[in-house]
């Protein structure tokens, strides 16, 4: 996979000649800004500018063609109009160029006959095996001084360093490099992928996973082309090093066009996000964090658990920092009480030796390294975050110093936060140098310590494997045959299905007069539920189509015929179903939609009426591995409501967890099968039968 | 009211002349900063410094004694320690001297000994009728030319402006005018209060709301000292002038000490956060949001509604503003018809003519110009986020010209962000000299834009009247009179209490036996409810001590004899209520706790288990008026669940409402009542009866 992913990649971010096709003398154009970055950049191969109509560009003799060239081209930058590309590319294969940077804009993007045109070079650089980035991007940059080549009408020159990141947008491109460079974020390479006709983010994430050079790898998406590849590449490059995403569309309303609950609350933009999650990349909500996580992960350990603790000279950033860690899922730690007893040997009588550990305003160089190293030698403690506001009669560089001898070597995170007068002075300046990154505000230090719990708990997070489960595939496979229309499959049939994959429904029967309803319900005892089935009766609370409780012959009769004369004339096919009440009281809801660009989306979350009003599911990607519904269920909201309370035992939720690994089964046993929900699927106490009592199941036609 | 807390502030803030006893020669020290500070920022009048050891500081002749200064002194900064405060302030009372700033720490904050002290100084001060600011504080800033007094130890002088701010932390009083000073925001006054000995934060508020130098004050509280006094303040000069607030505080764990439901929930800072937006002020989460709010509303008018439009040249940057807006509560504006039909004409066929609009990278000033003249006019456009990433071939400053001009005198907010190259640039400076805030992110010109919305909804809301509520105060006081001791009330007596005020009850009898249970069942009407009932059993569902469902005189009168078997012996006092069902189906509670701080709270959310699980509650510090149990109910995440769905029609709401504000009755004229609360209050639909089938009221000792 790599290897066809990355194949002819060195030829584009390490060419050992670029040519610019489209290079120009006007100032202010596109064309003579790359060739102005390349040599700016100390690119250390020869430059070619091409442009039948100019002899020299920015000192650089021209050429009228690619053709016209004497040595050999690696790279070709395209800035010439869009009907110019394609002849262009043509020659560019001929050359033997190894790679194209297309620049130029009116492709896909505009449609018509930009879908046309680019389809065109498409084929033009399969056709000779040539790499291509773009069209309509930024263009590349590599900053490593043998391979330096800036092929970009960036107006921003980024510092050397570690960090590789990739655009979708080209526009933003330009100010993430910016907003890096004023962050101090060095960069090792960059690219703006514009339209993707060739070359993706995935691609370019397998490159780098593979680039010792690079340490972190910074993505802003506006889609995720290929999921499944994406998520493919990026969960094993995502072990080798972070990689850190803004994904904008978080608000889209483009909701997956299904019509069961499940579909309508896995939405385009939750799914991008679990997606994201399931393969180890960081979500963050923007560039500012993205720049301030890249420096962390750049310079610190990652925390090996939750617990803060903060070491300060002043109260109220101690208070905000709290709010802070409180409030964005870590906890406080408490110091051991070794460390609380020899805090309070060395600090003095107003200090506070607990956590947030307070030295106050006097406090100099010598109070911190004393606090610093017992707080950072805690075994409690799993990160720190050390806050100063510079008071003028405290020598903020010796603290600063401080702060660096006592926190040298250790295991675990250090952030540092500089108020007040000192910022951009030194102490910060010797903070920075030293690898600590440093904020200015503690809420922004506290967020990149959630982000690095968060990686370090996806890194420990070992598959677990799924567990052996017995189902009746021949019995499936026979029903679902019979319906080789495809569409809502009939509540019984659903339920046959179900069951022949092991997940329990509650006893029932299907009847279809008012007399036979009564004696089914004598049959599987008292008290019963009573509902009306037809292929077209969806919702049926909306319908009253429901009646529970009932408790005599007599009610159930009375129910069945109400039922069957209201209901049967507007729903052809009219049944009744008797069903024994179900054991338990929680509902949860089980379910799988299979979009088109993801794959099965599997569902887990509260069920009922609350699913829909509550909109509290946990949804994944497939395939789900052994622990993934633990997972899900311990992610929602309302999880309290499934636990143990005021008395009553906890739901089995265990009972859930096998379902939806049973519903998976189902579901990749027979691709068919484009939606399916249990819901409620009903817990009761363990030890007790935990059981579905409605569900429905749609299969794409034969 | 605003006379007592205003009285003599000018001694502090507009001094003709100040004395520094403390002052010191010693390079570094707060007493020869506060003396350089006085010289540096321009005052006016005479500084004296105060040193009996010293003869000159900073080339200003000292004095030994504030008795010994020929002139009279407005002023007085104490920088001296602790122990020599008393004596100073004595002197300085004597000496007629009408305000002092109480630098000097080792009061209050230290407990014990800096108790009595700080009592003494407070003595002291009144006695002499002197106003104090501190002690334990950084000290007060004035920049307005002709009062120029920078009476802090401040190491950054603010740059002069028309914002006030007042802090109750020292140290973070030094950070946040360094940010200030960064963020280009111009300071009026400046405090740090400290001890609040004598001066709150509420009488500066008092005293800023009268000030027209000053146009927006900034809080920067730890604590709220007086609640029900600062609700009051604050309530009146939020109508005069935009008062923005970092709490620090919000993950407080000092929940009240109550054992209700309603208090548990009604946590310390949920208190603080809702007597905040009650009273107007602007709640942001850190300094970053607060400065850029400041700025926002020194220039720009208030959007009327929360509809924005988004006019960018980039698609990245207009989907990551959109997001925000959407997910911070706001809509994106629908164009007029007119609008998109101009806009086509005027923009390339590239370009996206809906909001957010997207004007393409090749957008220059012109491009700009057309569109903003069409979109910034158009009346279902509430505000403006104008994006701009910096394109090389793009004049820049042409671009932000364009801006300027299209918005100016617009009657709407007209936010910018400018991204990549040209930041810090001459366009950005256009801009800002044209009054228009520029963002370096687009979610945080959403952020502020949501800020600007609620101070908008909060001016146009208007207190509703109070509906006449017809109550029988004397039944209720004759029930409450016999429960002297204080403590739960019987749920009988507590029942009466509710049902003299007007919340009704399900109908419901009280027996002691199962035989009698059974009768009482008879002659309510099945099915019923049986509960136990004893005073000491407070979470009846833990105990099992509620049957549902109970349809024949044999079925009660066997769950009334399990009950009184196997919870008689537990709880002494055990007897049996026989209840009619409700007859709704959507439960919520209503709730008051007293707190000592801030009198009666109030509390309406979901009932029954969901309060308790999902914490989903909204609370109001009392009084409410008429509108605010209808707003209560509508900021509950889960109103959904009591509204229409499907085919059920909403639960009677204003029934709730109707009730609550019963509640608010009840507890204001009976101020011996410590909590109550409905729960659960059942919903029936309209025209039905709702009703509460529990409540609990605690009275405090008579």
């Amino acid at each position: 996979m790599a290897n066809e992913r990355t194949r002819g990649l060195d030829g584009i971010f390490r060419p050992r000649s670029v040519a610019v096709v489209g290079a120009s003398r006007r100032v202010g154009s596109i064309g003579r800004q790359v060739v102005a970055n390349l040599i700016a950049g100390g690119f250390q191969g020869p430059v070619y500018p091409v442009n039948p109509k100019a002899e020299v560009v920015l000192s650089v003799p021209a050429f009228p063609s690619v053709a016209a060239i004497p040595g050999p081209v690696d790279l070709a930058v395209l800035v010439v109009p869009p009907d110019a590309v394609l002849t262009a590319a043509e020659q560019c294969g001929k050359k033997g160029v190894k790679g194209l940077v297309v620049i130029t804009a009116g492709f896909r993007e505009i449609g018509g006959e930009g879908i046309v045109r680019e389809e065109k070079l498409r084929a033009i650089a399969a056709r000779h095996g040539m790499r291509v980035i773009g069209p309509n991007c930024m263009g590349i940059i590599n900053t490593e001084p043998e391979f330096a080549c800036n092929a970009s009408f960036s107006a921003t020159p980024p510092p050397c360093g570690s960090v590789a990141m990739v655009s979708q947008s080209g526009a933003l491109g330009e100010a993430i490099l910016a907003d890096a460079a004023q962050a101090g974020l060095g960069v090792a390479m960059f690219a703006s992928v514009g339209n993707r006709v060739d070359v993706t983010a995935a691609d370019l994430l397998a490159y780098w996973g593979d680039d010792d050079q690079v340490k972190v790898i910074l993505l802003y998406l506006e889609t995720v082309g290929e999921p499944q590849e994406f998520v493919q590449v990026a969960r094993a490059v995502a072990r080798k090093k972070p990689i850190i995403a803004v994904k904008s569309g978080r608000s889209e309303a483009g909701a997956l066009a299904a019509s069961s609950h499940t579909g309508s609350i896995a939405g385009a933009d939750v799914a991008a996000d679990t997606l994201l999650q399931q393969c180890g990349v960081l979500r963050v909500d923007n560039f500012r964090d993205m720049f301030a996580l890249a420096q962390a992960l750049l310079t610190q350990p990652l925390p090996r658990g939750p617990r803060m603790a903060i070491v300060t000279n002043a109260g109220g950033p101690g208070i905000l920092a709290t709010d802070a860690i409180a409030g964005l899922g870590m906890s406080m730690a408490t110091l051991a009480p070794a460390t609380t007893k020899a805090l309070r040997k060395v600090l003095p009588a107003e200090a506070s030796v607990h956590n947030p550990i307070d030295l106050i305003a006097s406090a100099d160089a010598a109070r911190y390294r004393a606090a610093l190293r017992l707080v950072a030698r805690d075994p409690a403690v799993d990160g720190l975050a050390v806050l100063f506001v510079s008071p003028i009669m405290i020598d903020a560089a010796a603290v600063a110093q401080a702060i660096v001898d006592e926190t040298r070597g250790l295991q675990k995170p250090v952030l540092a936060c500089v108020m007040g007068r000192q910022r951009g002075d030194e102490a910060l300046q010797i903070l920075q140098r030293a690898g600590i990154p440093v904020f200015r505000y503690p809420e922004d230090a506290a967020t990149t310590l959630r982000l690095l719990c968060r990686r370090f708990r996806w890194l420990e997070r070992r598959p677990v494997k799924l567990p052996k489960l017995r189902v009746d595939k021949r019995a499936a496979a026979r029903v679902l045959a019979a319906h080789g229309a495809g569409g809502w499959l009939p509540a019984a049939a659903t339920e046959a299905v179900l069951q022949a994959y092991g997940i329990p429904f509650t006893p029932s029967r299907r009847v279809a007069t008012a007399g036979d309803a009564a004696t089914a319900a004598h049959k599987l005892g008292f008290p019963v539920v009573l509902k009306a089935e037809a292929p077209d009766l969806l919702h049926k609370t909306e319908h009253r189509a429901v009646r529970t409780g009932l408790r005599t012959g007599d009610e159930v009769f009375a129910a069945a015929q109400e039922l069957l004369a209201r209901l049967g004339g507007s729903f052809p096919g009219l049944s009744l179903q008797v069903q024994a009440h179900a054991q338990g009281h929680r509902e949860v809801l089980l379910g799988m939609t299979r979009d088109a660009r993801y794959g099965p989306l599997f569902a887990a979350g509260l069920g009922g009426v609350q699913v829909e009003l509550l909109r509290d599911v946990a949804v994944r990607i497939g395939p789900l591995d052994g622990k993934d519904p633990e997972e899900m269920f311990a992610s929602l909201q309302g999880r309290a409501l499934l636990g143990a309370f005021r008395g009553a035992p906890a739901a089995d939720l265990p009972a859930a967890f096998d379902a939806l690994l049973r519903l998976q089964q189902l579901v990749l046993d027979f691709p068919r099968i484009a939606e399916v929900e249990v819901n409620p699927f009903i817990l009761a106490s363990r030890g007790r039968q935990s059981a579905a009592v409605d569900g429905r199941l749609r299969l794409e036609a034969r």
